[in-house]
């Protein structure tokens, strides 16, 4: 099997795997802060993760030296680190594209800003949406992409829109420079260069959890 | 790297992933059923999904013969098998627990139906929602977890709760029957025995996002 990768500043290959793991390790880290811990060891760590603490050393190691051998890592530092790490360290803007009822939904959703991230423009298509402000942003239609991205320089675009005309709208998002999709809409886009894309098609959740309850022959009650 | 398996009823191991390629899989051979494509060959359909002929072939080897050398697959007929082995060719109650922003959109959301999924009763402990109707259903306390899922028989329980108590209410589903959560409440749930778990945490994918783009050095405009 290929993992993915993303090459690293210091020229070391990170595995995304290894990049998922961070704000999970962050969480961690932050509910352990919360509690009052002010330093963790690497295999109460690991096991609060659930990986193996050689898996937790080696993923710390990917950035570099973090961890204090007698000691065990600090708990605050370690979030301040990681952080910087994730470029959450400072606000980044992002936008939605489809203020359906999804859209409203992550519009609503406080976690975004106490990550880090601002949702600086909405855009829609629908005549009734356009002009009307939601969670106290403006709704744009959708034409005019190229005049309002410029204006909030937003890192990541969110699709919460409908499939028709999908490829089309990233093929803009990534002229003006937006490098990172996050979509929520059920088709495949196409990949351009230089440009990540992270799907999150709810439905086909449903549908493996649906597949592995009948294959292993536990369908509840 | 260790790829999570699932066992099947005819004893062969099939990979998550292949699973996951399923619902694609499906959703493809939809677009083209509503294009009147009546037949595909697998390098054309591997070409729309991403993947080599090979891999493609493999996933359908894993579930028995499917295809036709000559005249390739059948739209029509794979969309039903591929239902038959998601389990979505008739249709399984769920429930969501917390009906907040998220709970709503997820309440309001078409696509479940459509696929099979029917959202039979939603629960929440604040006293402003439970005895409400939303969405025509009404909202149930997470104290009646016990009288009402007998009633529904869901076979998966959507979290869309808050993070306090989490681990409590998975193991009231779990006495109930419930082998198959889909959560999206960002904490770690310690898995019971013969449940699985799939975790779509928003933030973290955008973290993942933000991090590509800080390493890769494309930050947009």
């Amino acid at each position: 099997m290929k993992e993915k990768m993303a090459q690293g500043r210091n020229k070391k290959k990170i595995s995304l795997q290894t990049v998922e793991r961070l704000s999970l390790y962050r969480r961690i880290f932050e509910e352990l802060h919360n509690d009052g811990v002010v330093h963790v060891y690497s295999h109460q760590l690991a096991k609060m993760v659930n990986v193996t603490p050689a898996q937790l050393r080696h993923d710390f190691a990917s950035f570099g030296s973090f961890g204090n051998i007698s000691r065990g890592y600090n708990v605050y530092q370690m979030i301040l680190t990681i952080s910087r790490l994730l470029g959450t360290d400072s606000v980044q803007a992002i936008i939605i594209i489809g203020i359906g009822n999804l859209g409203r939904a992550l519009l609503a959703y406080r976690g975004f800003e106490e990550r880090g991230f601002h949702i600086a423009a909405i855009f829609d298509l629908d005549r009734e949406k356009v002009g009307r402000v939601f969670a106290g942003r403006r709704c744009y239609h959708i034409e005019e992409l190229e005049r309002i991205i410029p204006e909030f320089k937003p890192t990541i675009a969110i699709l919460a829109c409908a499939p028709q005309g999908l490829q089309g709208i990233v093929e803009r998002l990534w002229k003006l420079g937006i490098r990172a999709i996050l979509s929520f809409v059920p088709k495949k886009i196409q990949p351009l260069e230089g440009m990540y894309i992270e799907d999150v098609d709810i439905s086909a959740k449903l549908e493996k959890l649906s597949f592995l309850n009948r294959f292993t022959g536990s369908n509840g009650n």
